[in-house]
């Protein structure tokens, strides 16, 4: 099947950095953004205006004659919104990396999927889906190649994956994205105050993410932690004291990375 | 202060990580590397053959006709390696991040410092030191533009830096650096257990590494952390509990980026 063929319009609700990305990312590839939602005015005519498209802040008014809706918006508001949704014969999906595919089940529905982008978008931001990984699920097959082809036509990284396995996927992707951005905050917060630059760092996070492409991170680990180097990390500790947080993430990554390499 | 007019020969005490790659690093940059010491004859020898040298597994033997001592050891292993060596009139420096340069005092040494490299090293990998940071501090000024000119003939990132600062920069570095790597482990392994290539998440971290070269971290983070997204923290949690280490590093991260971003 293929996607262009059968979807022309498409509705985007929510007006969040999902939303903003796919918009711009979709009529980029050649469809129609036919109308968007937000929960506020502001956001919604903001997002319309820069597509010059229509708007909505009421999800039950949403225009019928579109071929495919897309809910971008946090997973805590996703029942919500499917509740209100009267429109139930055009093929919908969530972007949501949590939230699995029963969500929409029961609520008659005929077809209805996923459609989660593995990245992590910046409003400010227009980026091509292109290099990004899509991953697709439907309630049924003619759905599944219907997504499947629309991946295709945005992206080159396409996979079917269900939704057990798509959870794994975003916790881990918290886990290497959220968690190592947070780290990197840390380690900023640390070196400004003391007056020392970012940049003498920036050789080390390049190396260090350079490794990883050719070997596992178990075995890729280095530092105090894999030495056991207790005077190091004693002192590193005792450093931090100022601020419990910092100090209790130091001493529960030390453990861990201590526990892994003895399993090895 | 020429280093290659005062400068020759290099000792290198240890044959570690740091020590292969500094004997490597400074024989290309035209150094002598005079001779090796480690602890066990195993890892000396093997070194000393890469390099075509002496070597010596008793420090109170090290070779006294030498231009500079460079010791590449555990922070747990310097100060009983400083303690047995008989040489005191030859410039001598540790490479460690963390230990300050009162380590060599009133030991009788006359000019002493440190040479630390902000990077981390793999034992089979030649790598130049040309672009990795070399952070200097000296007991004199004399030796601060030694080591100065020693670091530039090696590096083009030198900076004088004291105890106190280069202590901070080192924690930062465990933070941005090895325990960013930890993090990538532990996503590793969450996409193994499900089958899921390491590879679906790579472009996700190489945009992690980009925002950061823009923006600072605590403005580019995104997730579920940042949003107070509570349905899906707590749906990360649950998946976790079957690792109570991976849910407590889950706990603590998002808690923690919670806490940063309300203070912004």
């Amino acid at each position: 099947m293929n996607a262009k063929q059968q979807i022309k319009k498409v509705s985007i609700v929510g007006a969040g950095n999902v939303g903003h990305n796919f918009a711009r990312a979709f009529r980029q590839a050649g469809y129609l953004i036919h109308e968007v939602y937000s929960r506020t005015q502001r956001s919604a005519m903001l997002l319309s205006q820069s597509l010059n498209t229509d708007y909505t802040t009421d999800i039950s008014k949403l225009k019928k004659d579109t071929d495919l809706i897309i809910l971008a918006v946090n997973d805590d508001a996703l029942p919500d919104l499917i509740n209100q949704l009267t429109i139930k014969n055009i093929p919908i999906v969530h972007t949501s990396g949590s939230t699995p595919i029963s969500v929409f089940e029961e609520k008659d529905f005929i077809h209805y999927g996923i459609f989660y982008p593995v990245q992590s978008f910046s409003k400010n931001e227009t980026e091509s889906l292109e290099p990004i990984p899509i991953c697709v699920e439907a309630n049924d097959s003619e759905t599944e190649s219907l997504l499947l082809s629309l991946a295709s036509s945005v992206s080159t990284k396409v996979f079917a994956m269900n939704s057990e396995k798509r959870k794994a996927l975003h916790i881990a992707a918290v886990f290497a994205n959220n968690f190592t951005n947070h780290l990197f905050h840390i380690a900023d917060e640390i070196l400004r105050s003391k007056e020392i630059s970012f940049e003498i760092i920036r050789p080390l996070l390049e190396k260090t993410a350079e490794k990883i492409k050719t070997e596992t991170p178990l075995n890729a680990q280095t530092g105090p932690a894999v030495r056991n180097d207790r005077k190091v990390i004693d002192n590193h500790l005792e450093y931090l004291k100022s601020n419990e947080e910092y100090r209790e993430i130091y001493h529960i990554m030390t453990e861990s990375i201590y526990n892994n390499q003895k399993k090895k």
